[in-house]
């Protein structure tokens, strides 16, 4: 792969995640594009291609065709508009084509959009439709949901490596706190480590503080070439690298469930892209839809060994004053997990971050981050690393 | 817009379209990509990323998150697998942003695949799916389904231009004339003027003969670069331009029903990027989801004067010896119409073609051929030229 073109993110917005039953899709994503395009003094004419993230709009709410129905409300007319569906990672693939399209020098402005309105149906249909993203006609036939499939690997990881769950429960301790310090997330709720580990019981052994949010949300980023990133903000942010990878959908047909493929080679991949290592890497968004998705993550993108990631979690190393800040944001576990968005929205924390502009959860070490998205129980991901222009 | 590398189709394949009631999705996937393999004599081992196009998959068939789901299945895991959704153009979406990863030099061999499975629904829960490309808060919840929105865009066409229900008809014996000589279509059968227009009313003034089927298939195109085709394929198809654009998603937010911007707009850029003109096409497939979008098609391509659609037909001017053979393959009146698939499965027609492999639907001329694939009432529109290498 050659990339011609460096790309910057010159704008970001998004909505704040929740349960707000008083607003429709369409009027999640376009707060969050005009928010986006505020931010990046852009005017919607200039936009030339619209990428949207979502996973499951027809079934949560009956309409399909999303692209055009929301590139339109905002003014976007004519432009290739497209919606781009990877289970939970939609946003991140999308994020990848439009950086390909840019990157390629085929189009300069374009927006990068993730949404999605779950709240209209009710937890069981939720997690059906959830279900939609692992093997319907195996692993969810059979009985298996998500929090079933991961609480497998969580208890194959316990079982592998010596993690506790304790060590789950820090992850989910650590992102209350970061999520309490932000006013956008849904869950502004700091948790003891003695709540946490005593909830309710959901697919041992994950109970309910280990298991992400049911959410509303959408956010927006517009990405643009780095030599014309002066043009829409003082403060463009550069991608250094990015990758997409995939692997098998369903659990079974994975040779170690500890373990995901997809992860490791869309960050080794992203890693050659920018010229870096894991070393070089100052702090991340990782895709904590259980906490035991955000230990994985930090063994398969090398931010610690092997079967580390519950013990240095327990040890702080992942707290905003540790050696490896995770998850600053709150994380899906606190600040919300509307599928669809969640993607950007990792984009948009980074962005705040490096910008200098996440108020009381502004990290010191915010030279460089990486956002880890993941699909399902590892069948799709997308690791992007930014950094200050 | 800047295309530095021209982009060829190496290989093509594709299931019959018909209701397959012992064939799920992701089996009718598998044979038309390794069909499109074998065609290419490529091994699923060099294909460097994965582009599905789908429109509703989960809703018709509960599984979602397809592209890893069906990639795997090929025997193509780790690479860039990603499901575009674009209505009724969500294969020549696919196809648009695979075009532009090979043409920007970032991948060099893909697979574009389109696929849907229809027919586990009942009739009455496929129209409600497919209601899903309209706008749902708006003409959909007002009782509008496809049927009755084309129903408009007819009966406004014969006030406004003197189209008439014979017209209609004429495309539609045509369409048939032509499927019934194609192996692969769905509805191998004849049909006489008279049958035509006394048909079974839908939507006034659109009767059965009008409307497209309701289909399973699976089609898929592998792409390269030109320079490096002549490794796959004695006979590689250059891809001269294409385009896609957007337009609003309902019906009343249009000025003029009787034309569909998007599809002006795309035809316009892609004869550009070919540097061609209307007059240097030798044949069509056009998206007849109902007889009066061919009619309106021809016009908005420029492939006859506006208002000019429905005389040409029923003057013999788009069958196979006439001046602008359209839908050789029998269209998606008599070939079937599996609504992600559709879009490449019009390019796997155009290739065929353009070989010289189409059998008892050779075209004489043969030598440049337009793919145009339509979204919901004209809000997406992807038009593809392709011409003999």
């Amino acid at each position: 792969m050659a990339f011609g073109i460096e790309v910057a993110v010159v704008g970001a917005g998004k909505t704040p995640f929740g349960a707000f039953p008083d607003r429709d899709l369409r009027s999640l994503a376009v707060e969050a594009g005009q928010k986006a395009l505020a931010n990046a003094k852009c005017q919607p004419e200039e936009i030339q291609a619209f990428y949207l993230g979502n996973f499951a709009g027809p079934e949560f709410t009956g309409q399909n065709h999303l692209a055009p129905y929301i590139s339109t409300a905002l003014g976007m007319t004519g432009i290739p508009s497209t919606r781009f569906e990877a289970a939970c990672a939609s946003s991140g693939a999308a994020l990848f084509h439009a950086f390909m399209g840019v990157a390629s020098g085929i189009f300069d402005v374009v927006m990068v959009m993730g949404v999605e309105k779950m709240t209209c149906q009710s937890t069981a249909r939720v997690t059906e439709i959830l279900s939609g993203a692992g093997d319907c006609d195996g692993e969810v036939r059979a009985g298996s949901t998500f929090p079933s499939l991961f609480g497998m690997i969580a208890r194959r990881h316990m079982h592998d490596f010596g993690t506790t769950r304790e060590h789950l429960s820090a992850v989910a301790v650590k992102n209350h706190e970061n999520g309490a310090l932000n006013p956008d997330a849904q869950m502004r709720k700091v948790i003891t480590l003695d709540q946490a580990m005593n909830a309710r019981l959901i697919a041992d052994p994950l109970n309910l503080y280990d298991c992400s949010l049911i959410s509303d949300g959408a956010a927006a980023v517009i990405l643009c070439p780095a030599d014309q990133a002066r043009r829409y903000t003082d403060k463009p942010v550069s991608i250094l690298g990015m990758a997409q990878a995939s692997d098998y959908v369903a659990l079974e047909q994975k040779k170690d469930i500890t373990t995901f493929p997809a992860v490791k080679l869309a960050a080794q991949k992203a890693y050659t892209m920018a010229g870096l290592t894991a070393d070089d890497i100052r702090f991340a968004e990782i895709h904590d839809c259980f906490t035991i998705a955000e230990i994985v993550a930090l063994e398969d993108l090398g931010l610690v060994r092997r079967g580390g990631g519950g013990f240095f979690t327990a040890e702080g190393g992942t707290r905003r004053n540790g050696a490896m800040p995770v998850n600053a944001s709150g994380g899906l576990k606190s600040k919300g997990h509307p599928v669809g968005a969640t993607g950007i929205a990792q984009i948009c924390d980074v962005v705040q971050q490096l910008r200098g502009e996440a108020g009381e959860r502004q990290l010191k070490r915010n030279s460089i981050g990486l956002a880890q998205n993941l699909g399902g129980s590892g069948a799709t991901c997308v690791v992007t690393i930014l950094g200050q222009d």
